[in-house]
């Protein structure tokens, strides 16, 4: 049983939805070694989350970011907790509705992610600054 | 400490929400070996999900997919992401509010679910094909 | 390899958010002998749900409350099934809209939360009853 745990920083992106597969892959390259196990990736803010999506065309993560602002709207008159800014409640709630973390399978070093599937990091805030990920991943090693 | 993992390929189903909990359980037989641990579905789709719900009334499957239907409307004026039709980009929305994994306690050689709880495919397309799950299921043997 | 599986009732609670981060700390104090793991936090119902979002303000909390009861309304036209209160048909989807289940990550004997993030009791019935939840953590001893 291997276990491999560590926090990385992603940089500040812009409001919306942004792929970051690589750089998940990257921060546990010892995933080589694990010949079935299993990764969870977990973000540690309550404005920002994760989730699995189309990988390659950025319309998609586009309408995303639409689709969430006409679902989840700033200027809805149930707010209350609105001292601060109008981005931050919606923000809470679309991190909910998306998920903090993201569990996948390893087969063979790798994610099993299907053709299609990419790391979607969903930033809610106008400037969220940098976001800390957790990845923890654990399995057995290839003999 | 036991690992099993095995990809099913479910059969295509029409757009809307089935319930597949027995599929899953055969799937991994090993099951009835774990005194304790966690099972891992993991859907390698972008435009369908799974989620866990009401095992037993047809008319809340299908209420659900009433409920997405308005909450993430074909017709909407937002998608630019349309050149795959008109079911395919709230697909992809839909697929991740409901999300691409479930994560069950397993106790005793068994799903520990509630009484009510059943597993369901969520077909968010017309024509969704076939559709590959990866069950990844780990723990301590009985003894 | 460490594992912890215990299953506890939360006390009923009125609709709406609550905070019980303690409650599943205190459920599985086990945890402090953990170096690294995860923690699987599991509800046993189809009307109620787990997240994880701010911790500090009870108005985000309300914010929720509203957000979802807008989101899937009581008096749509196209519920069905309707034969268990016009709370039920919502309180299944919003079920399903946050989630089952959350898995956390461990590090050095705690959940390595981030600073505002805190466990969700989503009560989606008017009168939901008390809750069972199922917590399985696991990992590896500190040395």
């Amino acid at each position: 049983m291997v276990w491999i745990q560590r926090t990385l920083t992603l940089e500040p992106r812009p409001r919306g939805f942004h792929l970051v597969t690589h750089e998940i892959e990257q921060a546990v390259p010892e995933l080589g070694d694990l010949a079935v196990g299993l990764a969870h990736v977990f973000i540690q803010h309550t404005s920002a989350s994760l989730t699995l999506n189309e990988n390659a065309s950025p319309d998609v993560r586009r309408d995303f970011e639409s689709w969430a602002n006409e679902a989840v709207p700033e200027s809805a008159a149930y707010w209350s907790h609105v001292l601060e800014g109008s981005d931050d409640m919606p923000a809470h709630v679309k991190a909910s509705l998306f998920g903090p973390s993201l569990t996948l399978p390893i087969a063979d070093g790798r994610f099993a992610l299907g053709t299609w599937q990419g790391i979607y990091l969903c930033e809610h805030r106008d400037r969220g600054g940098s976001r800390r990920v957790v990845v923890t991943a654990f399995g057995d090693a290839s003999t």
